[in-house]
């Protein structure tokens, strides 16, 4: 199941960028499954990763190869997780990034592993090394749909966005890719997602433009509440479109900044419109808020509880669980009679309870809708947050019962 | 679904009190849905109640005719929450309140309403008005099965346990029930839970009795995360059993703590066996944390990780569920090497990975059985703590979807 269609896969290259996937067999006969990216060299290079404290292998050791070196390759297996493997694990990835670098004839911290797939398992090493070859032999500037085929899971369809501005005359592409369905409650960052522009921005500004992107997009999903061990987020830009982007020329340095935070939520919001057994796409939004934290706290209890989440797959209004969500979030000095919860354009809760125009009809016909506005007015402050997630089906259960059979 | 055969329905009558049930019809054409219980003059009487924010209007009520009054009758419905009913629900449940009371010849803060059921719709107090008479006429000292059963909404089986202490020569007996099954994450209280001793205690050290007993038992229980707007748990002592519970008799005050809260144990349990859609039950110990609030976090964030949980339900011994549950509870300087975890006797992780030792046969067969106790230890200090939980199945989100149809 997945929300809509999806998207077209159209794209722009991004030069400085070669990439391949290949089918090393890692966990299915048939799926492409080993991906490698090419960094041109000097590329500006920023990274989030999962706050989860059992982080894997992989996240570590990309971790560490970051910190004295330029990267210039990004490996991606799925399949295997790579997690929970303790020391050995760490070996194995090593052992696959040295491949990649012998063959490139770099040092192997250029190298940065990305694994995502089942936690606790062996990586396949031998796999890997077999097949590296031919994925360094297949590098290209065009195999972005393979790349971003090459890195799902559960997924059911690749997320592949791309944006183009003109910035001083010059045009500017930024293209990423994207993966994640379950376990998906991304904590500084998300399952894996790779993004890329030409232009030319140095490092301490490409983390800025990281960390603000990422708190707007991969931050404000969930579809389980689940934070994985193995969420990653990585930023390139390889400079080769000649347009700078630094903080003097402000106008520029916003229009850039918008751009990549529109397609950051874009990838983002595919990742829920796709995820585990998603029938509906919900975005929910509680405005007049103390504080930020606080319209947070109150979304995802609304976003996290399953009982919501249920009757939303049901298509059933039972508003009475959005009120209880929102009144379980622990706000202090909630004032009941001011708040309002709509449902699409209707008013289901005012004045404490039920909303006097309200009629079951009208909540009907909002929940019939693949894609769902939850609001949530508190009514005693300036802050407002939104925050998307999916419904719970039974297709969900199906898929995290079976999902290593 | 529900776990077990189930205990068998034997009880203790408790001498002060008098119940009785009757089919209302407010929802279901056929069954018991109107419960009245009959305190004694003079009893003790100790209540909490949830903490979310939204708490429905009998809740409300309840609270306030505790204040200034000895509750005389508890007057329970189930179909109907009478939650986000705003002043008018308070009003219907006033109305209900006083029927009992012109029956009884009492004042109407010395009936408490509570209600379990459906969020957001009228109380139908016409048919409560109607059924008044009868449940009040039928009152007997021997219906607590049929009360038992009265409560119920989801639950497939009631929950009735009873016992009985011999205290300076004379006997004691605690009988309690209770109802519950999905929106279960109580938070000072549960459900629905009403527990009465015939033993004669004062206020205050009833008070402390109550609390202390919560906290050990439906304050560590989760269904689905989902804190109610509806719980209450009352503990009422009749006194009629002659035995005086007080702290200046140490010895019989710990025997008798030691009884009721292991009465509590039993029925929170009881809730967790019969959970929506479960197939397991399941037992999450986390020891040798550094002080209660972390071993809470670490059990919680284990217990309601929807993915632990489909694994539950699938038998899959995907323990790397559990670590990646454990890893994201947000737990500072918390270090994988020192961490152990086991399935029942199997020890899977220790050194930051997969125990040596461990063989997926040997889990599969710890994930096979009904009841499953997984064990944390993080080596860091001396608290532990114990949450129970169900797994997450196809027929929770069944019952969820097809509730209010």
């Amino acid at each position: 199941m997945a929300v809509g269609l999806g998207r077209s896969l159209d794209y722009k290259l991004i030069a400085g960028i070669r990439l391949a996937a290949v089918k090393s067999k890692i966990r299915y006969p048939d799926k492409l499954d080993l991906v490698l990216i090419e960094l041109t060299e000097n590329a500006s290079v920023s990274g989030v990763y999962t706050q989860n404290t059992f982080c894997a292998a992989p996240v570590a050791l990309a971790k560490a190869h970051t910190q004295n070196s330029i990267p210039r390759y990004f490996l991606i297996n799925t399949g295997n997780a790579n997690a929970g493997t303790g020391e050995s694990g760490k070996v194995s990835a090593l052992r696959c990034c040295q491949k990649i670098a012998d063959l490139a004839g770099v040092s192997v911290q250029e190298v940065l592993p990305f694994s995502t797939g089942v936690i606790g398992e062996h990586l396949p090493v031998k796999k890997i090394l077999a097949a590296a070859p031919t994925v360094f032999a297949d590098l290209s500037e065009s195999s972005w749909v393979e790349a971003a085929e090459g890195i799902l899971t559960t997924d059911t369809r690749p997320k592949l966005v791309s944006v183009q501005l003109e910035i001083g005359g010059k045009q500017v592409s930024i293209t990423g890719i994207a993966k994640g369905s379950g376990m998906i409650k991304p904590n500084m960052a998300t399952m894996l997602s790779f993004i890329f522009t030409d232009a030319d921005i140095e490092s301490t500004v490409l983390d800025e433009f990281l960390h603000d992107a990422v708190e707007k997009s991969f931050n404000r999903i969930t579809v389980d509440g689940d934070t994985s061990t193995n969420d990653c987020c990585m930023l390139v830009a390889t400079g080769k479109s000649d347009v700078s982007i630094n903080k003097l020329s402000t106008h520029d340095y916003c229009q850039f900044k918008a751009a990549l935070e529109s397609l950051f939520i874009t990838l983002a919001t595919e990742l829920i419109k796709d995820a585990e057994g998603a029938s509906k796409f919900i975005t929910i939004t509680v405005a007049s808020g103390a504080s930020s934290l606080e319209c947070r706290r109150v979304a995802y209890s609304i976003a996290e509880s399953p009982l919501v989440k249920t009757a939303l797959f049901a298509e059933d209004p039972n508003w009475g669980r959005i009120l209880a969500a929102v009144g379980r979030s622990g706000l202090e000095n909630l004032d009941l009679q001011s708040i309002t919860i709509d449902l699409g354009s209707v008013r289901i809760v005012s004045g404490g309870g039920v909303d006097p125009s309200y009629l079951e009809e009208m909540g009907q016909v909002a929940m019939q809708k693949d894609e769902i506005i939850i609001s949530v007015s508190l009514n005693r402050g300036n802050f407002s947050e939104s925050v998307w997630t999916s419904d719970l089906s039974h297709e969900y259960i199906s898929i995290n019962s079976d999902y290593r059979t």
